[in-house]
């Protein structure tokens, strides 16, 4: 472990400069929680001044860095392992983390007590952050990290009440809203009259964002969509198959079905099939995410793309700044929760 | 947090019964190393006659207990989450793991440098011990973990030098040799003549000792095989699919190929159909794992059963039992390394 004493300015030096202590600095570079926006300007400028910059292997041993962060998932290792979301997104975190000399800890969850665990595990010092997903709204892991004082970023608009003042909160997330609202739009475009939408799980804001776009393209409010096709899904296959089912059975004369992901519509064709309808020539399905199944789907599917690779690079980027392990303390864009725009990828099921 | 007093013997009575220190009471009951066989019997004698329980919450404060377990896959992302192999197996462990409120933490790792990123955090005290997998023959990370005196088991017997005679070391394996040996006696039975296998890395044992068995079935020794039959591979559905189109050029007339692992199995299955061969009529095919790719494939593969949920269930329980966390302390069945039978499968492909 090195030190680099000598040519570079030590964190003392910057200290000096501004005229505060050494642990605000210490503050300040590690994400500027708890200190006051004039004295976070002083230490930025002295920061820069100097050309400062952090070293993370003398910085662990300053403040105790474990060098690694948790990804916590709440949902079980079977479903985490049949979605290829998880593992895409994982592929950019892990890719980001790994440049930034910091290790992926994996955390699945399947019942209540897991939570518990989960949370004492993150508040006992072992991880200098975390990345959480697929939050349902009820989920009592988010306030557990963040009262342990823990740095967070959410994949996915977290949907608890008070998040959207919460001007502290991290999330990447992609417009759902819009993307459904294309999806829907396009299936109108083809002629279809008769729309009908397979949910996923109405806990997870992804979920009820794209319900809320298929709304706006029918123009319509939540509370006036025709209740004989809508149908509830859980973002599985499974579930897809099972929705398209009973919106057959309540709506055998729909045109169309918009479906919450790619793994929903891959089921819902399947059912389809099985009932012996054509694809798209007597029922059209469009799905969202534009992952693998999508595209080997037969036939391919239309869906919406979100670049989930990317979205989980960015998420461990905004991590490493909150924590101040990124050597980027001169750059000014301020942390901020990141949208991501949502693309219309047209195939062959419509 | 409780800590039973009452009518629940104490470690310390237990201690005062065995005329040993509390130290060494904690020391047999979390496993026993580095106390004397004579002091262990003794103190064994005291919990069972008092009927001491050793409580985890409580056992936590004392030894202080991390309550996680890292599982370690030594191999990227990509390929874990592209592998049932690995969720089956995690699925055994976090089940396992859950029952003793215990944490499973999942580490991949894709290039050389995170491998001593990993190394510093297994010795860093933040888990009570670590299931490793996948460990290629040159792999630092035993040794890491070892050294820093971590409780480990291993998935799949560890090939390193001087493994064999570490009698200390515990790993759940599947007996390869003899499972590859009834797949190609199999073949042989079917009135196969020629043949060919592909080869999981022979950095890993499993790898070697499915090749060894299927040398024992030909009743030729490793070096006397016929160059032209054999065909490496790397356990992916790829790496099957080029092994087999390799095999065909050096080999037009061979009638049968044993692979490793049913994805290499499948990847040959779309190489002969793409050269327009037929399975089995002309070359049968059989795999080894009976994961769902066997079940699905087209012909539903014939292949070699190893129950690997169970598998990982044992690894779990095997690091329980060596780090004092199971609630077994009289159990008298020695902490030993574990061999499951394998069972060929019949299927379609042969």
């Amino acid at each position: 472990m090195h030190t680099y004493r000598g040519s570079r300015p030590t964190l003392e030096a910057v200290a000096a400069h501004a005229g505060v202590s050494r642990a605000t600095v210490s503050r300040v570079v590690n994400g500027g929680r708890g200190v006051r926006a004039e004295v976070r300007e002083k230490v930025r400028h002295s920061v820069e001044e100097l050309g400062y910059v952090p070293n993370s292997a003398a910085r662990t041993l300053v403040t105790r860095r474990t060098g690694a962060v948790a990804v916590v998932i709440a949902e079980p290792e079977s479903r985490v392992f049949a979605d290829p979301f998880f593992a895409q997104q994982l592929r950019g975190i892990s890719r980001e983390l790994a440049g930034h000399d910091t290790q992926l800890l994996l955390m699945m969850l399947e019942r209540q007590k897991d939570y518990a665990r989960i949370g004492r595990y993150l508040s006992a010092g072992h991880v200098d952050g975390a990345l959480m997903f697929s939050l349902h709204g009820d989920d009592p892991l988010p306030a557990m990290a963040l009262h342990s004082g823990l740095p967070a970023v959410f994949g996915g608009r977290p949907g608890w009440p008070g998040a959207e003042d919460d001007e502290d909160l991290l999330y990447v997330d992609t417009d759902n809203r819009n993307g459904a609202r294309q999806a829907v739009a396009h299936l109108q475009e083809r002629g279809r009259r008769k729309i009908a939408v397979i949910n996923g799980p109405l806990d997870q804001t992804s979920a009820v964002d794209r319900l809320l776009g298929y709304c706006d393209a029918l123009g319509c409010a939540l509370q006036d969509t025709d209740p004989s096709l809508v149908a509830q899904g859980d973002f599985t296959a499974e579930g897809g198959e099972r929705a398209m089912a009973r919106l057959l059975d309540s709506s055998p004369d729909l045109d169309a079905v918009f479906a919450g992901n790619d793994l929903m519509a891959s089921g819902a064709l399947r059912t389809l099939r099985a009932r012996g309808l054509r694809v798209p020539a007597d029922v059209a399905v469009v799905g969202y995410d534009d992952l693998e199944p999508a595209a080997w789907a037969d036939p391919p599917l239309t869906t919406v793309r979100q670049d989930v690779e990317d979205m989980g690079t960015m998420m461990a980027e905004l991590l490493l700044r909150r924590i101040g392990l990124t050597d980027e303390t001169a750059k000014t864009a301020p942390l901020a929760p990141v949208v991501t725009p949502a693309t219309l990828v047209v195939r062959e099921s419509s």
